[in-house]
């Protein structure tokens, strides 16, 4: 195998789209304590800039309420929920649904919690509700901040688990009235759609034929993007095929293909919502296999589009019930009560990388940072459910550019054994509801494994061979290293001894 | 106006029924952070040592799952709840409700979350649940635990808008297949009921034959106890008249009375539930009214029953659909966001009473610490609706005992203007959603005034002479006090002068 | 007596000065926990820029080291405290001394703890020191962050207390070398003295004419402030008397008098060091007097100088050897274990006045926040030891612009009574070491007293008629208020009455 | 090599005097921040009952104090430190020393802080600061509290730099009138001594001589253990030989045969100090050698005394003056800012060994804990500086019993490499003041390395293979597994195949 031969100088600078948003179950389940205190291990490891989850009009939100026979707008727990995320450094990437029930014009509904997918019974009463929305969030956030939140209108339309009969028609006039109300309100406010599902490219013709025919305002188009297959149920699961990770990147891509030669070319394009498996009850997501998965989209995504947001940030989420057993194959990045799970590594690599670029591989990431650091994000890459297993080992060899005499070299992994908390878990018996003792063997199990060595850099060059395990997702970072000098320094004599006998590692 | 000379010895000790429990809205409102937050404050300032809500075995709770045929007892959030119970030195009193849909029998709800109200469509399958669900807990949290747990079988069976046609039969049976299941599991374990409503004291005598009769096991007995009349609606409230508040410690005694001559009598008797009005929406919740009208219920209440649990410990409740506003005639001692009410004081207060009783009236109750601390808990006498309305000022008189030459004399405010944020946000303008800011203001309108001075100690006395503002409570602390001599103090001297011109305020 | 009419529009701006630094005990003691416990507070409650204190080089920082005859200069307790003091956003004000033993010339040590007030035995050696200093401060915070640390030459040095012999030369000569140093490690650092006492005037023409003839940088003047008298000792204390307050602004102004037809005209003046009494076991600091005669110097010294430096932060402080009782006469806004004296609060008001000023007079200041609310600092006038007692009560009265139907009027007062740990601490009978259950009364007690209203506005005016008690400072806060309207809103009902009866407060 | 076989039911009981005491820098250091979230941290992890250290009469705690000839006892540090290590768990171990100056007969000190280490000029001046002193203690925490604190008559009084002339004669007297004191104030609190360090075991026959023979109150006698030769200086640090760790042992047991056949035979004995080195800047202590060195000490000497305290539990120390780089050869357990040592490791890895003793041997202990847990602390015999080289590798076969079908076995390792924070230092060029992120870096490096497999349980046993690196410490825990059972489960499915091709690692 050759030596990847990483240049001295920048090939570009490393853009935030991979963690510009992420997603989040319904906005009620904001208000829990155990998803806040996952929100604040994410951010504080990784960074999201935005968040953006379903539910916001849904009755458990209490926007929209009627008491003897008087209507009143309520706050009560939007503003807990919007002032918790700005707290956290996260703003809204607001989606406007589902439909508050006084306003719906059926009682078709999805999911346990029965969110109402039907059009308005009066796109006045809609326009209202939104206007009064946007008008709270200008007058308690100020004008400026809201501005900066983009305004998605409703989700995956083109399903007709999520709007009724999936009506193209009903959804192009929610639209209209939804963005001329947002414009209304304030010219300065972005919104846009049409939020599809992946597999219904055949939607962004006639979007853009009807915004533009209407003169309808949009600043920016939204999709979503997953590579599994039919659903295999299991009672409390879900297994799947998928398909290769180069698929997801195409998904990214499409909306830019398909609408350069309409009048929404060049639109900011976001992927409001992405993962492997669309299921929140298939085990992939717990699994090494998903970081590894996934690795070459998050280095590989960033250019393609604005934004992609992982669907989801932790596993505080009930769209298949209430879970049973602390792994469950939910979206998470994070279990209940805050165990990681291997892509929240893979995430929190990313936010350790600097930001210039130095080189883009198949299997790797080579970044430097502004204080002369150097950053290198590996994996083994893996293929969908019809590729060959992946083998035991994966070798990257790189040579590394560096400053100093000497570097100190730390390299953290992630794979079938190591960072991983699944392995663990299943190595625990599965149990289900585990008590704090557990979760704490499980925290412990969950964190990478730590490697350190001090390394000679020699002709400004740092040799790297890393050997990867199955699965794995290798980070690691070189300092350089300016040894402070100590007369009578002298390991050697550690235990008293005058001779030669002992001779300090890091000498050798 | 006499004076009352406190006796220098105690009359009894304090019994802790007064927050042996308290209520919460339904169980899954305890994974929020914001209750999270209230409890924590309320343990901290007040120390309950039980708390009973609603809706353990609803839906939404994931108890009873089923999927793809196969059914699964999960504990996922009943894990994160009551861990964090105990957490907070809070021990769960269980109530057993509302029916798993899986299980009912019927689709009657209650409330917009829709508890089901509906007895079990198969009582085998019930009692399984129950020994799952108690063996659980056994596993996790042990056996000698468990033991100390009530267990109360479903709520307010005799109202219709709770029990399924409030059908007494169908509640004898459902109790008779619980207790048997709990004895089942563990004879050790505690089994109650009926949780009747005010109003129903005819369910006693039928109640008590129907366990004797058939010896059905009952370790105590429960009811609920209200004062307030029919319900006023107004768009997003409700008033209502209010009986005397000696009408609530008449429905505490009436368990005692009513199984006098039954195999009852002697039977531990809990009130789960009791306020002074039983609509969430009724604004009398939230005033300082309220806390001089449960005064004589606290200090009275204590040698009657075995506990009377407040209904409920904050605001995080949604019986009533989601609150809109800020303050909004909700149960609770603590808004959302923890701005405390005038009764959130006067529990604090009581927690501070020490546990020697040395006299109690009809204004007043004094209590002596083990440290040598003297404790007056004093109170306007107020109505119900018919009473004439409290006069602008009402006057305590008191001669406590103390020791040592001096005493410290601290007193802390509660009335229509101190210590009452919902006075100060009708004044704000009654903001049904304010900012951080705001809400600062009103925690800091919510502490009780404090006053504090030097008492000479007069023969083994202190003369105390409490003017009370209306609908005041009022704290105070008597603290002995041996003063520090110091060589050379001399306060005339702070500002350098040597004459007699500056007399410290102290010693006038 | 008058109305005040307050102006509608801003006569200025409110400078910073008032906090832009403040005074800290020896820099060891910032290791302490109690220290950084005040200082986060403090920060929280007032947010100081910078902090500037004695001892950095001195020897219980560690900072210049010999072994075995090897010199090493370490930073292990330095960087411990500068890297707090910018957590808790503040930048240090570096005063360069005492002087480390192994450098100095004799051994006259200022101090129970010994800092050696000797000039450098080498001035090399000194140069030495001070170049490594600053060199590592530059690789550790950056140059630009160190670029805005003003550095101080020593401390008091005509005082033979602090510079033996109070030898003008000597300084000189230290001075120079000092500022060269300074500009020779980096050009845009900043240097400047001659930090001298109050009562040494007859030094700036000497210095300006040094500087000035040998051309050595200078970006700044200091000098100290305080108005007390000759210290009366008594056990573990002292009384002294005190000039009018009008004389700590003289003091502040005189730099600028001084130097105005020197080359040093139009440099930055710093007091960096300012108090009533300049001993720190004289109890006057403890007072609210200390406040009332701070309120005028703080608010009337912000145009006068650069900055004025509170002489100190909190009682841990040691140049009186280490404090025996909890209130001492300590120079600290904060006692230890964090309770707060009046001027603690003095600063924590005017820390919540807007930029906008309004109006400034004899005993107001009148001040509007960016958001449209309206504040007021007011305070009885009080004068030095030969004024006369300041009466009981001071009446301010004014007419305050404001917008809206409605204000709500919030006041926090502090005076003999209110808001006065030390007046309770007195009636506890000054408990020297008090139990932790003693210091969270005289927490509660520090606490200002609250009141609180809704006032009508009338042709854009609110009227305030403030009195004041003995020695009182107060804190107006006036928010515009637009009630929200409720319909079928009736505090009349609150007891369920439909009759007129019960009109609410606020209504009146 | 053979296997060990681990008994299945206990031998005995774990005492816990290893973890009884253990040792601090001089008492004042107390009151710093660093030291305190130290302690904080070594509390969470490893419990000591007790902490003891010197120079609480010295000046820096400002225990005595005149002024203007008045003399005052005064507890400002005393209580803040005391306070503080009672809010963490812990009791004062209490030494009286040094000796304050006011008191003292001359003036030698020990160290740069100077505790005067002359007898007092006047015996009755010292009695009534140690009365005065104890009945304040007594006042502020109980009787009952105070009774249990051991209380130490100075320090190694054998010793020059500790005693003035190591007089005996005088530290007799000494003793005796401290203990009469001691008892005067309460017969029921406990005083010992003499506190001995290594080498001078002839003082046991005439100390048991003077107090048997002037009955002289004693409930405990207390000696010092250390293991190092002759200091090697170079600059900023010391290097030293070392006997073996059996040494230490027989240090332990030396009291009680000295004492065996005198009056204070019975007696309880505390190891008031010990470590290998003596010296607070040898870097032995950073070592995992020092680890591995004090394993069989720390296993081994439960049963010889009553306490061995480890001196000390952080760096925050200053015998050799301010340390001046993060790593210097201190005593700690950690260092400055909380980077464990190996050492540490080995403390809270004790500190997780269940009490039930199953077996003990030359380079293991195995323990149950009350939940069915084993546990295993393995390690590799080394011997002092004459002893060879330990090689590479050691092994560690044992069968070790167990319940259930299956056990998690998880592995936490300590040695050259992993859990060693001085080896990631050494590789980092050895930075002598670290900024905050290479502090980060240090403090992931320190963390001990995580394995963890699925066992199957066979006959009631799991065989462990432990292969040890150089200066390893070893802790293992085996936790019963009972899997279980999920109808549908089969992670061959994980990427939806259907076939044998992906076995799921924990089945094989």
């Amino acid at each position: 195998m050759n030596r990847v031969v990483v240049p001295g100088e920048p090939i570009g600078r490393l853009s935030e789209s991979w963690r510009h948003c992420v997603g989040t179950g319904r906005l009620n389940l904001a208000l829990r304590a155990d998803y806040q205190e996952s929100l604040a291990m994410v951010q504080r490891d990784i960074g999201f800039r935005y968040i953006r989850g379903h539910g916001l009009l849904s009755d458990d939100m209490g926007l929209h309420r009627v008491s003897n026979g008087q209507v009143r707008y309520s706050f009560t727990y939007v503003d807990q929920v919007f002032d918790r995320f700005l707290e956290l450094g996260l703003r809204p990437f607001v989606e406007l649904g589902f439909m508050p029930t006084a306003l719906a014009s059926g009682d078709d509904t999805v999911f346990w919690w029965k969110g109402n997918i039907t059009p308005p019974k009066d796109l006045d009463e809609w326009a209202a509700l939104v206007r009064a929305l946007l008008r709270h969030l200008i007058d308690r956030y100020g004008l400026d901040e809201v501005r900066t939140w983009p305004i998605e209108v409703w989700n995956e339309p083109n399903l007709v688990n999520f709007w009724k009969d999936a009506d193209q028609e009903a959804y192009f006039r929610l639209y209209e009235t939804t963005a001329r109300t947002v414009k209304d309100v304030d010219a300065g406010l972005q919104v846009g759609g049409p939020a599809i599902s992946p597999g219904s490219d055949e939607w962004w013709a006639p979007f853009a034929d009807f915004v533009t025919r209407r003169d309808v305002p949009i600043d920016f188009v939204s999709r979503h993007a997953y590579t599994s297959g039919p659903a295999q149920h299991v009672p409390f699961g879900t297994y799947q095929t998928l398909t290769a990770p180069e698929l997801l990147l195409e998904q990214f891509d499409a909306p830019r293909k398909h609408l350069a030669a309409t009048a929404l070319a060049g639109l900011p394009v976001h992927i409001t919502e992405f993962n492997t498996s669309y299921r929140p009850d298939n085990p992939i997501h717990d699994t090494a296999y998903n970081a590894a998965y996934l690795a070459p989209v998050l280095t590989g995504g960033t250019e393609l589009v604005d934004s992609y947001s992982y669907w989801t940030f932790c596993d505080v989420f009930e769209e298949e019930n209430v879970p049973t057993s602390l792994f469950h194959g939910g979206f998470g990045l994070l279990t209940h009560r805050q165990v990681p799970k291997p892509t929240y590594h893979l995430y929190a690599f990313m936010a350790r990388m600097g930001s210039h670029v130095l080189a883009r591989g198949v299997d790797h990431l080579v970044c430097a940072t502004d204080d002369g650091r150097v950053t290198v994000l590996a994996w083994q890459p893996v293929g969908g459910s019809d590729a060959p297993e992946a083998p035991e080992r994966h070798e990257v060899r790189l040579s590394v550019p560096m400053t100093g005499p000497r570097a100190f070299v730390r390299r953290e992994r992630v794979n079938e054994h190591d960072g991983n908390a699944f392995g663990a878990w299943r190595e625990l018996g599965r149990p289900r509801s585990p008590d704090r003792r557990t979760i704490e063997v499980l925290r412990d199990c969950a964190r990478p494994a730590v490697e350190h060595r001090s390394a000679a850099v020699e002709g400004g060059r740092v040799l790297l061979d890393l050997a990867l395990s199955r699965h794995e997702v290798t980070f690691v970072e070189l300092i350089p290293v300016e040894p402070e000098e100590h007369t009578g320094l002298d390991d050697r004599r550690l235990l008293g001894g005058s001779d030669e006998r002992l001779v300090a590692e890091h000498e050798r």
